[in-house]
């Protein structure tokens, strides 16, 4: 594989499933690191160069391709490994939960971890404001579906880690930092401490 | 493959892109059609069977086996067929696309449309219409992206039709619906065009 750079801000959850995909593998990246705080994914270099959506994290494959969207530079990564099911339903079923986290997880439990550690949630906008309780409803939502979903199985989609767990777990294992208590979700709470025990697991401080 | 079965609303840009898909890949789907004006997708039936987060499209393929989220029934149907790139690098590029459609441009673009045409604008509650100005700008923001990647290219992704080509039309087509204009966006609507010259097109209320 061509070398791999991540350009990406070390303590979001986006980067760190990059990161985590990597470690299963066994694969070195490069880290480059930005301060979003200071909008440095927002200068013309980087527009032109890296993302033209202005966001991090990107995979850059090589010198010349650079691979946006977190859960795509992880299907990248681990195309053809273990970590994402050989079977086709299975493989569609792996990526449901991948546009589930981005669509229903993400933007409510990662951007309240945001609001809260990084903007402080008495410095928010008045519609930052006005979306704080549809998105701590939703939230709570998304923690609860996987909560189900978990009663009866240990890991996302088959019966061993794939993409989908390691997507989830970004996130979700954070979720504290955004106001959300795990404590009524005793499946994710298991689930979190198997994915965290598995060989190669690395920790979104490394 | 076993029997298709979408559950849709079908003027939904979601539910619409599994039809485009598998019109064509030639597949036949038989079409099972819910009131979400009407909370159909809410009832424990709902929940139970079909998708535990209440929304539609899901795929069935056979008797059990249920796939929500647009873009992975679209990926369910076409793997393995030239609607995705056989190339790793251009098949996480496709989906690369695929995710930014659902978190830039879905959330934006389809929810004026869906605020605009099914509740109307002065309907809105007090926490959407804080949103409102916030999704016009994104939804441009995401129409300016895709007009400059299309200023050099035919397709989204490699020379040819992809799904990511039909994820992005899907809404983009109808954008007019929810107040976008198409006019600055030449490159934009020469795209609309040929997607819609395909052979095997059909339109969204096919």
């Amino acid at each position: 594989m061509a070398a791999l750079v991540l350009h990406e801000y070390a303590a979001s959850g986006n980067c760190y499933k990059i990161r985590l995909t990597a470690a299963h593998l066994g694969l070195k990246l490069e880290r480059r690191e930005y301060d979003i705080m200071k909008g440095e994914t927002r200068t013309p270099e980087f527009l032109s160069q890296v993302n033209a959506n202005g966001r991090i994290p990107t995979l850059q494959v090589g010198t010349d391709d650079f691979l946006p969207e977190s859960n795509a530079a992880c299907f990248y990564l681990a195309d053809g490994s273990d970590l994402i099911p050989h079977d086709r339903f299975e493989r569609a079923d792996m990526l449901r939960w991948l546009f589930w986290e981005q669509y229903n997880h993400e933007p409510n439990v990662a951007t309240l971890r945001f609001w809260a550690k990084w903007f402080g949630l008495d410095n928010l906008n008045p519609v930052q404001r006005a979306n704080l309780p549809g998105k701590q409803a939703a939230g709570e939502a998304a923690l609860a579906l996987m909560d189900e979903h978990l009663e009866k199985r240990d890991w996302f989609v088959i019966d061993r880690l794939t993409l989908a767990d390691i997507a989830l777990y970004a996130y979700t294992h954070v979720a504290e930092d955004g106001g959300f208590s795990l404590n009524p979700y005793p499946a994710v709470r298991a689930w979190i401490d198997r994915v965290a025990a598995q060989p190669g697991h690395i920790p979104i401080t490394a």
